[in-house]
């Protein structure tokens, strides 16, 4: 079983936070891959430099200068931070952005109806996927950034974590049987928002219907979910939604997605 | 034949030379490697987030922010950026630094008399090799970043970046053939610096300290021809320092380090 496990920016962010689940995810036994998302960092650095974020539908809009920024925090700061972290763990992590090898090649986004500057959906083409193969097979953990490289040949592209994660475990799943684990800041997805414990252990495609229609999933949950369950339908055994406390826990308890 | 290039801040600093050197790199046929400095951009970075340059004979301080730009920008924009540009030039280009699979691990320079701060010298463990030789047996080049792992377990250090490419040359030495190529802005060593046309084709070690005696080299070019003779006493078979122009030229028209 090939693990892909997703963080976030709450948990980028925080360094303890950060450290504690670096220690669990190093200590998992299983081949896997970490893709990590940018947090405030990337935010925090344009403003020192003067750049203005524009946001857009709560997505960032990449322009030149930004994607300069996201490149240097992503692929640089966050990812070998993370890396030099896991090495100390005991974990053999190699960073790679998704230029590196072509892991994750992409398309950029059509200007139209909203032009988001420099940002990219990845392709399913697999280009990447033998370099991949390569180093898990060889016993590395590989750490995705979410920088991804333009299939026409423009260069580099911001790229949203979920849809890397997503992309990374359907291409892998040709090979291994693959579990996809996002770890966010909640339990799970949840019943009610308010109520922790509320956690729904199990969502068929049938059951997220009703959730949709009933308004209990909405908001970042529904791209979330949708991802999931293109995952699913491309070949990845099961997709995981969790918090990133409960990485090492039997089951996770969290929410399990499943046909 | 393996070929470890480095090529320092001249070149990365100007687009249109980085440019036409990497169409030239993609070009060479041999198993390679790419060692890049880091240039002006992280001073020029550091200064846009109000952090102060600090340089002790010629050599930058490196505080705990520091760490952070140089991590940002080597590792993250510079290296990326090249990754980019080699894949479009048809090279399958997979970028690291130092920490990626403990490529580089290093051990922090000693505070006394002067305190670098979080820079550190390679160790000769050769630890990370058999990474580089993973993607270098299945047909990748490397693109090397000068941040490595500090091997005390202290995370991330700033990297003198010929002494990184002169590690990875004598590491690799072990197994491939390997040749260690310094681009730099002159065509080589130059009898008289002013006179582009006086390079010393060959070097070696009782020339050099008759150059030394002489005082023909001295400043930048000593501890750089010292790295060259300590790769060769190592087991690389020839070092050349060249300018970048004229990395396809047959003989590179520089200046050639031998026993």
């Amino acid at each position: 079983m090939l693990k892909v496990v997703k963080i976030g920016g709450n948990i980028v962010d925080n360094p303890e936070k950060l450290d504690r689940f670096l220690v669990d995810f190093a200590s998992l036994p299983e081949p896997k891959i970490l893709v990590h998302g940018g947090g405030k960092v990337a935010t925090t650095v344009a403003k020192a430099l003067g750049i203005e974020t524009q946001m857009v539908g709560g997505r960032r809009v990449t322009d030149a200068e930004t994607l300069k920024v996201v490149t240097m925090v992503y692929a640089g700061l966050i990812n070998k931070t993370i890396v030099s972290k896991l090495q100390q763990a005991g974990c053999n992590a190699v960073g790679l952005s998704g230029a590196d090898g072509g892991f994750i090649r992409s398309q950029r986004r059509n200007p139209v109806p909203v032009d988001y500057g420099w940002v990219g959906d990845p392709l399913p083409d697999r280009f990447g996927l033998p370099m991949a193969r390569t180093l898990i097979d060889a016993g590395y953990t590989v750490v995705a950034a979410p920088i991804t490289l333009d299939a026409a040949g423009e260069g580099l592209l911001n790229t949203n974590a979920d849809t890397v994660a997503q992309t990374i475990a359907v291409g892998m799943s040709g090979v291994y049987d693959t579990e996809l684990v996002y770890c966010f800041e909640k339990r799970g997805v949840l019943m009610d928002v308010d109520d922790d414990n509320s956690v729904i252990p199990e969502i068929t495609p049938q059951r997220f219907a009703e959730l949709k229609a009933a308004g209990v999933v909405a908001d970042g949950m529904l791209p979330k979910l949708e991802n999931a369950f293109r995952a699913i339908d491309n070949g990845v055994r099961s997709v995981v939604i969790c918090s990133a406390e409960a990485l090492t826990e039997p089951g996770y308890g969290g929410t399990r997605l499943c046909r």
